[in-house]
């Protein structure tokens, strides 16, 4: 015996992809396992390959394999191809061992010919539909095998439906179609000199022919060549029953998820039509039946529908999308795929499946995808509203979720009406660390300047307020209290809502959804937790938003920012202190005002994450910069003081101070400028006077009994010295505050990576720096020698237009560049410091792609902003799984 | 016999020097070669540890060793310890294997008392002198090895001095001298209860001791601790014969050089006092002769000073500075050091020296000093005027060299007096592409506002232009054509003089001295270029700089800025139409009327290096920042217009959009922004246009039948696929161009690596690249993470006072952080193309401590500014000799 080509679908199974075809394999395994498939066979890619070698005279050679396969399909089918009592059709189709939808060609109802279009018409009772299969067939025979252009059959289709003055194609009756079929066998033989094949086998052989070359048409092979796909693979023929849900009432066709999709519910969800076929659910003339409704109409249906689901659950291990038709009382599916869900479902159903045993946990947790997450942890606008709703300006998504609220233009009044009970959104031209307890009583942020690393952007994140920044469409006019955009104004008190995770500002109110962790996503992070190797901390400036991490489990601080300590509360005058000082000794005499505000906000901090590490950055940014966002307007307004306000000389001569010293001390490249632990060197009084505060607050706690973990962190580090230069300074303060409060205290000493070179010189860090933090937004900043925010403005979209870069580098690690100067830093770092702990802080440290390369570089933990801290537990856990599973 | 302790200045040499100590061996080795030392002995280091093991009686145990010594001291001088007619009188001083300086004791004139002093009264014919000595003997053996009150002695010579009526010690006559002596005596009495001792022995005995004791001493210990040196080395003490030039006509005493210190030239140089000691040259009373005066007065003297002059050249092989002193007709060296000496005589000797075969080649090129090199390459101030000149305001000393010149505050008036024949200043409070007009036609540039890599800093060095930018003290007042600074009002049309070197401004014309670069020095450099690796280029923008540098050795160009080619000649209205236009087909128009206008630019360029390889660097700024330095003046000025000038509502609205277009796509961190290869991803148009224009100029030379060798370099790469995208249309521009021309042409294509990720993704971008050159100005910066503008500004003085860097790594390259990853970049890159050209064109290509890591790095050249390509031709060749010696 010669070799077999032909397969029935019980002889396969899903591992025979190469033979079978990705589509024939998928066939061959429900058949297997039992599903009610509707029967047929595959004709093997080898036979393809054969048919490319020989020519059409291989079809002959295989002809007789063919028909004894095509015997048995009408046994079992008790159908017999071209019967005019009970027709067997068929379907003939391509399946590539790699999908390539689209691409090669199909042949339906194969098996209709003059006579049995009659039986069909018979056994469906709806002559119409009968009709309408066989113009179908002639349709896409013509054109596809015989290659007839389209045109000549959409011709005659649109003649018919002007005669019977009707729109469109279904409302064609009876009559029609036949008239349809008539005109189309016509054009048939006109356009091929012979009449369209009556013999159910001629049409059965010219198909499968046809399929075997549209492996070779042109975009076919244009699509291979694109998707990298072998040219020598051929392709496989599947000849597979039609099956109809319009033979009676004991027929019908529906779709089934095999749980809710919306909530995840464990139950039957979808809809029946009955003695309909797919395309009348389409149409929407009839209202389907609930699947509930088929308990009593067909029960018979509905419960084998409910083992099939455990039976399709068990083996694909996941909620599926089934298609199906019952054909007089007998069920067939026609399709399964796992099924879509919404984020609170998915993770409802990873959940539900691990517990089922359907699943192990690590599968339930690598089902959950990040995004999930971060949709139930978030307000959304409704989809629905969403959609009818017009957006009236766009800015950068810099902070998800959405907020409703009454437009306020300043601080102080968001601040009051804020805690009032009022909703508000503060719309600013951009923010400062003066406008803090402002955002922090609105409901969400709008600025018209800055990018996804300015001052609202980032304190947004940390505060987890929903945030639009940058929307420079908006025109903000201070003194009217108004902003316009195009030709909308806005007034202080309207309402407006804003999208912070699609960057859009909406007029009005729109619905919303509430977030809500539910407590199958508590359960499901707390498997997380067993499974992820890398520490997840938050980066968190204030009491309130530590209190919110530790909720959704951060195991401790891996940055809190000090700016805000200098300025909130009324104490911006000690900055202008500071910032006019002209000797240390006057820097000095306004330090000691902050030192006792400061401890107090230590101790609060440190009080609330009692038992866990808390890294405290020392001041990063200039004095000025602490107060003033836009030196650029300082200049306007002096010029409007002058000429419009027309205030006093003196005044105006006190603001051209203010104004010069800004001008001369401002930096030319504020990222790159007098900033970090530069300001620590130069005026080393400031950096002693926050570790005093911050060591003084952990020593009180420690007297009172409590269990302060505080580390110290000099930012923007490039080389060793400056940290043995401050390491002075700090181990003094530190014996200081021991005898001052007399009781032990131990502080970790360490420094954040931010400069390349400071990676690149990771081992002479080490040997100072009890701990690094990778800075990532600047490290990224530097390695690139890009800007984000002129970056993000003026070019990273040509470079991800172009494909230059696969990724926005400042939203994904950069893991060429950027993961691979930290691999380097690690290693060196760990050869002076073996068991010196490394995380990072940088925004990416929320982010679950560069989550996944913080594993692989086996960083001790990363740090992300509160409502990030449950996406890094997942993401942390998901990444260990995978290395797991790799390692296996 | 036990071991020696005691050597003869015959029985020693210059390599024992542990034992002997630095002084003591070179004593030992002068006196070997036959040089007239004052004869002496040495007491070893082994001496001292032996004391410091064994306490005061090991010095008994040595006495007789010591004694034997002196015997034959007393013998060689015919001169004898206390004797009341010839006494041998000698210095006791310490000396350790390494120099430290004043920190150990030396006491003089060993050997004086009540007689001896006498007999030195009378063999100097000088009492006064005698008596001087013999106080001086007191006071510092009551001081030092007694340890009596310094002041007690200074006390009584205040009150001699006072009742002589003199102020100074030389003024007191031979009485009173008698009278110090006498009071000494009893100040020595009173403090230690015995008579100052009269035995010269033990006054020998205690000095030892003394010297001895004087290693362990508080400061000695300190500075061995600072300068790490090992704390059990021991000194070792020299007792060497007293020679005095004051006893008679056939005594004096002078200094000598080899050569002439000034001019180099080979001849004796120096002075004579006669019958005089070192203090009265000091005293100046007496006018010294000339050496030569020497050939009359004691030709036996002076032929004895030629010989050993020539010995100690030939042993020392340098020009040596040395004092001398006759006794009685006997000549004694009482010390020789190498001599110092102008720049242009340090070039002039070392070429002498290796042609007279005194020193090698190498040797010859060791010697010379960068610093030489560039001094006479600049015009100087007169360094004699400058001293009583005063500088009236202080800037950076970007440029180096001197300018005398009238006061211009417009580029246009400068370009049109300039080109007249008048001198002018430039003086801007900064300046742009537009200025170069007349900074080219000036002799020097002042700005106020800017740091050493502003655009007047690099152009001026370029152009080999001195300037002092960013001397912020000054307050420029253009409409009144006038700067103030402190209360000097400076007028257009005033003189001043600029120092580019010092950075330092003064009012009214200084004198020069004019640069030249002499016959000797060009020998010398033709000598470097036979030891030279690395090649040399130079950093020039037009043909004119470029003839400059081939002058200076240049063996092609490393870096074309373009920036000029978009704005001079009438260009700006062009750059003004690339700035407003919205889309590629507006930018397309505004080219095609540049492309021309460069073409002609590249050709001249080509022509002047026909043969040599020439870099031409794409555009590196944003259209915006070639015309506008400071788009904050532009709001001034726009306030300026609407309510000083009250110009039209018209006019007032065009200047707003302007305005509105600059802050719109102006840079957050000019340095990280929109600029370099971004520019050409996004507006490919532009850089298709230079591309096309270099291209066609090289391809028309090409047909005239020359040899143009071009290069196209794109800057601020990140990623291989930027490479990548322009390498296409680099392709096909050079395909077109070639087809056009109907000539063949190669053109390689190369970047610029000025970013840590493209430096670390060195062997990706080799992929396409053919060259790299290291931009290390960004390189540094983004490396650190510093802007240079805002470091050299703000806090790089406080890191260099507080030693947290040992340099300016803007000035000198970092050989740890940014070296280190050129390092890296270098090996993966030649890993993908071996034979890749890698050049430096950031400024370091220019400074010498950087030029000797370039070679280290084996980079293929250096490329500097046309005035320091001399100075890279002589450093890289002491790199390679330096090299060749450490593998010796």
């Amino acid at each position: 015996m010669g070799k077999k080509y032909v397969y029935d679908f019980e002889e396969g199974n899903a591992k025979m992809r190469m033979l079978l075809g990705g589509k024939g394999a998928g066939l061959a395994e429900m058949t297997r396992i039992g599903l009610p498939v509707p029967p047929g066979f595959t004709i093997t890619t080898e036979a393809c390959k054969e048919y490319y070698r020989r020519g059409p005279k291989f079809l002959d050679e295989i002809w007789s394999e063919i028909l004894s396969h095509l015997r048995k399909l009408e046994e079992k089918t008790s159908k017999k191809f071209g019967d005019p009592n009970n027709p067997l059709l068929v379907s003939v189709r391509s399946g590539a061992p790699v999908s390539m939808p689209g691409m090669m060609d199909t042949i339906l109802n194969v098996g209709l010919n003059d006579e049995t279009v009659k039986a069909l018409a018979k056994l469906t009772n709806d002559e119409r539909f009968a009709y309408d299969a066989y113009r179908r067939l002639i349709q896409m025979f013509g054109s596809i095998v015989m290659g007839i252009d389209k045109n000549k059959f959409e011709k005659e289709l649109e003649e018919v439906k002007k005669k019977y003055g009707v729109k469109y194609d279904a409302e064609i009756p009876a009559e029609g179609m036949k008239e349809v079929v008539e005109r189309f066998k016509r054009v048939y033989k006109e356009e091929t000199g012979e009449d369209f094949p009556q013999d159910p086998l001629v049409q059965l052989r010219r198909a499968i022919e046809t399929v075997f070359k549209s492996w070779n048409n042109e975009r076919a092979i244009k699509y291979r060549e694109i998707h990298e796909i072998p040219h020598d693979m051929g392709t496989a023929v599947n000849i597979q029953t039609m099956v109809f849900g319009n033979m009676g009432w004991d027929s019908g066709t529906g779709v089934c998820f095999t749980r809710d999709p919306s909530t995840g519910e464990t139950k039957l969800y979808g809809e029946f039509l009955p003695n309909a076929q797919g395309e009348d659910v389409v149409a929407g003339i009839r209202t389907p039946l609930s699947i509930e409704d088929l308990k009593n109409r067909l029960p018979h249906i509905y419960e084998q529908l409910k083992k099939v689901a455990e039976l399709l659950e068990r083996h694909y291990k996941d909620v599926q999308d089934i298609e199906f038709t019952v054909e007089k009382g007998i069920l067939y599916l026609l399709q399964t795929r796992t099924g879509k869900r919404t984020a609170q479902a998915a993770i409802k159903i990873a959940v539900d499946l691990a517990k089922e045993g359907i699943i192990t946990k690590e599968e339930a947790i690598m089902r959950v995808k990040p995004e999930d997450l971060r949709r139930i942890l978030h307000r959304q606008i409704d989809p629905k509203a969403k959609d009818s709703a017009k957006v009236i300006a766009r800015g950068l998504p810099a902070s998800p979720g959405a907020a409703v609220g009454r437009v306020v233009f300043d601080s102080d009044k968001a601040e009051k009406l804020g805690n009032s009970g009022e909703k508000v959104i503060l719309v600013r031209p951009e923010t400062t660390p003066e406008d803090i307890g402002g955002m922090a009583a609105a409901q969400g942020i709008l600025t018209a300047r800055g990018g996804m690393t300015s001052h609202a952007a980032v304190v947004a994140r940390a505060m987890g307020k929903p945030a639009v920044v940058g929307a420079e469409m908006i025109k903000i006019d201070l003194e009217n209290r108004e902003f316009r955009v195009n030709n909308v104004v806005v007034k202080e008190g309207d309402v407006i809502t804003i999208d912070g995770s699609a960057g859009e500002v909406y007029l009005g109110e729109l619905p919303t959804i509430e977030p809500k962790l539910t407590s199958e996503a508590l359960e499901l992070l707390s498997w997380c937790d067993e499974y992820r190797k890398l520490g997840v901390r938050t980066n968190a400036d204030t009491p309130h938003e530590m209190k919110l991490a530790l909720e959704f489990g951060a195991e401790g601080v891996g940055l809190t920012r000090t700016e805000n300590m200098f300025v909130k509360g009324g104490r911006t005058e000690i900055v202008y202190e500071l910032l006019l000082a002209e000797t240390s000794e006057d820097r000095k005499k306004a330090l000691e005002k902050l030192i006792p505000l400061q401890k107090k906000d230590f101790m609060d901090i440190l009080e609330v994450m009692d038992g866990k590490p808390v890294i405290i950055r020392l001041l990063d940014v200039q004095f000025y910069a602490l107060v003033f966002a836009d030196p650029e307007k300082l200049i306007e307004e002096y010029y409007k003081k002058k000429y419009e306000e027309r205030v006093s000389e003196e005044e105006l001569e006190r603001f051209r101070n203010i104004i010069n010293r800004v001008r001369a001390i401002r930096d030319v490249d504020p990222q790159m400028g007098f900033r970090a632990v530069r300001l620590g060197i130069v005026y080393p009084e400031v950096y002693e006077a926050q570790m005093r505060a911050a060591m003084e607050a952990a020593a009180e706690l420690k007297k009172r009994g409590q269990n302060p973990i505080l580390e110290i962190m000099i930012p923007g580090t490039v080389d060793k010295n400056e940290l043995v230069y401050l390491k002075e300074i700090f181990d003094r303060v530190l014996r200081e505050v021991q005898n001052k409060y007399g009781v032990d205290l131990r502080v970790m000493y360490g420094t954040m990576i931010e400069s390349p070179r400071a990676a690149f010189l990771g081992d002479k860090l080490a040997e100072v720096a009890e701990f690094f933090s990778f800075g990532t937004n600047d490290l990224t900043q530097f390695m690139f020698g890009w800007s984000r925010d002129d970056a993000e403005r003026a070019f990273i979209h040509a470079y991800l237009e172009k494909k230059i870069l696969p990724y926005n580098p400042f939203q994904n690690l950069d893991e060429f560049g950027v993961a691979g100067i930290m691999k380097i830093c690690i290693e060196k770092a760990k050869k002076t410091r073996p068991n010196i702990e490394i995380g990072i802080c940088g925004e990416h440290g929320g982010d679950p792609h560069s989550i996944k390369i913080c594993h692989k570089l086996g960083l001790d933990y990363v740090s992300a902003s509160p409502y990030r801290v449950p996406i890094a537990r997942l993401v942390a856990a998901q990444a260990a799984i995978e290395e797991k599973m790799q390692s296996q």
